[in-house]
């Protein structure tokens, strides 16, 4: 089995986008504000979202499962209020949730938080506890920049943050560290601001001692690390510059890094330096790279090719594809398994 | 010959940090800021300085010349206004170019700018046109966030840095786009805020037409290019959809990446990806990572190490060391042949 850990529902009805509009028009102008009850998108339309694009190249590349959340780049905990964020989360999770059970062998959810610039995250829980507890989510997607690039939010080691890993570690779900759309004209979104906020989470798990007080806290970091992978060498040295142990013994029992990279040398790099148990297959399809590269034919997030083609055994490729999965994200392996999986 | 193209003067005496405390409380207290005249470093001091560190390291590792800048986390050009900043870098660089001078065969100096935020760029050509004119510098260190890790300067696309691209074009230098200390407690300076200014600016030169306008204008990315090189697929694929044109087309006549990444696979990734005429040697020796690596008993940054297991050429290497740095900095090429080299 294949399973991709990080998918979004990037190609979501219309109406999902119209609604959205009315809502961040409505925060300076009440009269406008759209009631949640005014969104109508069928089940019918949900499929044909789907079927078309992610189910069809799933079926073409031969994956089976996706973990699958809410479009990141329009998550934007940047606009609006906690009022505002936590219709809007309400909204996008729903919609993974009706998407998992209109597909339930393709897709199972991952929740967005109704994050707010400045506002304690602790009132994320009744969102996170309602996708977990009805929904069946099995994982969340933490913003650890809810300012959309202005980075005016605790490092993710401060105490700000512990009401989330406290539920995390309550459910036994891991967390994938993921910004949302920058509204800072220095950072491009996916080119810039996503790799930054990976190298720099990472960063901010590596100064602290974050993981002794949640030592079952997992946390993915996506677009396989950001910078981290390619700079191992620095890493490891900084972290000996700061008596740190080993990161083999102070972040691997915590941290994991997806496949989100689009050619095959730095897939090569990913699976030669990082231990293949910290490794999970994923392709963000269909995401920011959605182009063919004229390198190879082939679409740049098309990663199970970089993964075929790179050199570890077959039991390592599994553990890439299905069995670090099924290890980090124990509700998924518990859906599985009461499939006969 | 080998060049080492990212060098800082991270080992100064101890009286040039004792005259910036003073002048860093002098900004509140104005009667304890220093005059410039107050601070005494004997040549004997700098020599002192430089034996026991850079050049004792360059001998052991056979690097015959360095392009040598002020220490790099001392900008700070968050700390204070203009005025601040201008005493400052002139202090900095008049101490590189008196290595320079005691030293003339392995040190060669690059300017620090008086960047501070929110003020004019055009403020620092003064001090520019001081270093290449009366101290020799063959390149200059731009600053694309002057803020320290808040990002609210333009892009480096924008016009607002025209002023200092204009007088880098009339003397035919490069600049490397190095940031300084982070203020802000999101960033790790050499972690995250290093690495993430690489990423950004490449991608800030990406998303536009800079290099239209100043098609002989030079940018090195140091640190290997940030998350560069590992996301090659993602960039290229970015630039795709944003309807540019091929990377080695659209930025790779102007923007070149140093070796100081501290791994072997790192530098493996960087050679097989980046084209070799794109690639400078560098160490950013002694700099952030200045331990022994005990997976090989080598220093970390050590890069030479890397750039000779690396599977390419003598050619190739020559590029690296030599070539490319001789080719990219007109006035270090004529000041190595005036000397016969």
């Amino acid at each position: 089995m294949i399973i991709d850990i990080h998918g979004h529902y990037t190609t979501a009805p219309k109406a999902l986008e119209t609604w959205r509009k009315r809502q961040i028009a409505g925060i300076t102008n009440p009269a406008e504000m759209p009631r949640v009850s005014e969104l109508h998108i069928s089940d019918d339309e949900l499929r044909e979202s789907i079927e078309g694009n992610q189910l069809r190249l799933m079926r073409e590349r031969g994956l089976d499962l996706t973990i699958f959340s809410p479009r990141a780049s329009f998550m934007a905990h940047h606009i609006g209020d906690l009022h505002v964020s936590s219709a809007w989360a309400a909204i996008c999770n729903e919609l993974c949730y009706r998407v998992s059970e209109l597909f339930p062998d393709h897709f199972i959810p991952a929740a967005m938080l109704p994050q707010s610039p400045g506002v304690d995250p602790a009132t994320c829980i009744p969102e996170l506890v309602k996708c977990v507890e009805e929904f069946g989510n099995v994982a969340i997607n933490l913003n650890p920049d809810p300012s959309g690039g202005h980075w005016n939010s605790p490092p993710l080691s401060d105490r700000h943050w512990y009401p989330i890993y406290e539920k995390m570690v309550e459910y036994d779900i891991p967390a994938m560290i993921h910004v949302s759309t920058s509204c800072n004209p220095c950072f491009h979104t996916t080119g810039a601001h996503y790799l930054n906020a990976d190298t720099t989470a990472f960063m901010q798990c590596l100064t602290s001692d974050l993981f002794n007080d949640f030592p079952t806290l997992r946390f993915i970091i996506p677009h396989g690390g950001g910078a981290v992978p390619y700079h191992w060498g620095r890493f490891r040295g900084l972290a000996q510059e700061l008596k740190k142990p080993l990161l083999k013994d102070h972040l691997l029992h915590n941290i994991f890094f997806d496949t989100c990279v689009y050619h095959q040398p730095g897939i090569d790099l990913l699976t030669r330096v990082i231990p293949l148990d910290n490794i999970l297959f994923a392709s963000e399809m269909i995401g920011a790279v959605r182009g063919i590269d004229p390198e190879t034919g082939h679409y740049f997030d098309d990663t199970r090719r970089y993964i075929e083609a790179a050199h570890i055994g077959p039991q390592e490729r599994h553990k890439i594809y299905e069995a670090n999965a099924r290890r980090l994200y124990p509700r998924l392996d518990a859906a599985l398994k009461a499939k006969g999986h």
